[in-house]
């Protein structure tokens, strides 16, 4: 029996997931290296390449067809380099080059993050059957991805779908990319506790200052931590109602570790987003939590590879 | 010899006009009426048939093959009916239907006013030759559209592309719309005029307080004329670079009335894009004058339809 089969890769700041994943979306093989995110770039590259050695290990991996890689950004999949902000060793880093070197010439398809995460959603999580949607992360940083007319929309670098850094508030305060009022700015897990933190909100006996405990807070009735996570439930309200004003999109999903707070996140930003997307044809927008779980990046870097590189023995058999 | 040829009716708040436009984008015949705006929808549906009267007493009707309309938004294209908000009497109107009524049952497309000025000039205008560019106008309103991968995308209603209504300052000044701090609110002309004078602008001799006396303020030195056009310009540099960051377009087409004030608007929008569009890809932004004057929203109407419904006859011979 025929299988379809790419190998993927998502690298992100912290680590360096590789897979095997089928061309029904399951990962038969998996393994990941810590991301050297300091060291020069070889080294970084080096932690790749133990990464697909682990996987070119398995009897499997003859049968790999493509690759794709999903890869914290800005990428530029017009000249298949990287330059992830996390990792200041990898500038204009030709990774597509290098991994077709050591996997012996395989097809190889980079995207952005944020825009492998959607591919996953859209391919089997809750933007299944929207052909108009937006993909969203909120965790350390606001990272996302679009689908447009049924069809994953990397745009021609593999970048769009960038949320995080669209200004929603073009007097606020500067944000690390050099604009100000981003979303990412004021919807951010860490800038959630900054925010909360400042307005007198006190963190419990364990000195846990993350999200998570400020959600906590939260949900205990702390006004400050309620007021914090009410300011970014309007930044990303905003931020998606532009959005789907800009590209008609019908649902916002919204996955990382923010979102783990939800309907203390949810609740205010339904509300929200009807102060934000008043034009009729953007009323009818939803947001729903994301349902891929942390596979999401492997899962959309496979399904970046199998939809660019279609598979040519299946199409020959049909 | 074969000529490609198509009606197309341009329909805004003040006049509504028809034309025959080729396959080259020439307009063969044309013709206007007042918009009776304030009127009951028949009535304004009189004058769209009135237009259409005229162009069917030309002798090149015979070989139109389509109809395209473009008209003052929202529409909705999924079902053939548009609400514009300065024609009261058209609310969920079944232009389509009527239209395709009228011209016995010839295919009908319709899209919004700012998706078919994107329409023109990316066929013919300062769009031409760029596969993914947003188009502006900037006059009473502010309104848009997208060309995304090399083609136009109206959105799954018709409506995409309206960056006068996403929020750069989510607690600005509320807007018509119901949001805040919307491009529109701060860039239209009017709004240029009107935070003139409430710094302290005073108008010449002739009284006039429209955007275009502003301007010419502005240039002579004004400073509270230059701040108005600096704050505008800072608000479409915003909504500019959001765009640009979602989905990635290379260069952005700014068209009407505010437009004319040259580079008292394009010098402060263009400083200002380098402060709001920051991430990599992003960085090779352009900002240009429209090319396609007042036939814009006739061409770019007749533009959908030539695209919508392929000429078939041609497909034949070829």
């Amino acid at each position: 029996m025929h299988t379809d089969l790419v190998a993927a890769l998502d690298i992100g700041g912290t680590k360096i997931a590789g897979a095997l994943v089928d061309g029904d979306g399951r990962i038969l093989q998996r393994t990941q290296r810590p991301t050297p995110a300091q060291e020069d770039g070889d080294t970084v590259m080096g932690a790749v390449e133990e990464v697909l050695g682990d996987l070119a290990g398995s009897p499997s991996w003859a049968g790999a067809r493509a690759i794709g890689i999903g890869s914290a950004g800005p990428v530029d999949a017009t000249t298949g380099t990287v330059s992830p902000v996390n990792v200041p060793g990898w500038r204009d880093f030709p990774l597509v080059d290098r991994v077709r070197a050591v996997t012996g010439g395989l097809p190889v398809e980079l995207i952005g993050d944020g825009v492998a995460i959607t591919a996953a959603e859209h391919w089997q999580g809750a933007a299944r059957g929207h052909d108009n949607a937006l993909c969203m992360v909120v965790s350390t940083g606001v990272g996302g991805g679009l689908v447009l007319g049924g069809r994953l929309h990397p745009g021609p670098t593999g970048n769009a779908g960038h949320i995080g850094h669209i200004s929603v508030d073009l007097d606020g305060d500067p944000c690390p990319c050099g604009a100000r009022g981003c979303v990412e700015r004021i919807a951010s897990g860490p800038n959630i506790a900054r925010r909360a933190l400042a307005a007198g909100w006190r963190p419990g006996p364990d000195g846990d200052t993350s999200a998570a405990a400020v959600a906590t807070a939260a949900r205990a009735g702390d006004p400050h931590a309620v007021a914090s996570f009410e300011r970014a439930a309007q930044a990303l309200a905003a931020g998606i109602a532009a959005t789907a004003t800009l590209v008609e999109i019908d649902i916002a999903v919204i996955g990382g570790g923010v979102a783990r707070a939800q309907d203390v996140l949810f609740a205010p930003l339904r509300r929200a987003l009807r102060d934000y997307a008043t034009l009729s044809f953007v009323q009818r927008l939803t947001v729903a939590p994301a349902l891929m779980g942390t596979d999401a990046g492997l899962v959309g870097a496979a399904a970046a590879a199998l939809h660019a590189a279609p598979d040519t023995t299946a199409a020959g058999v049909g």
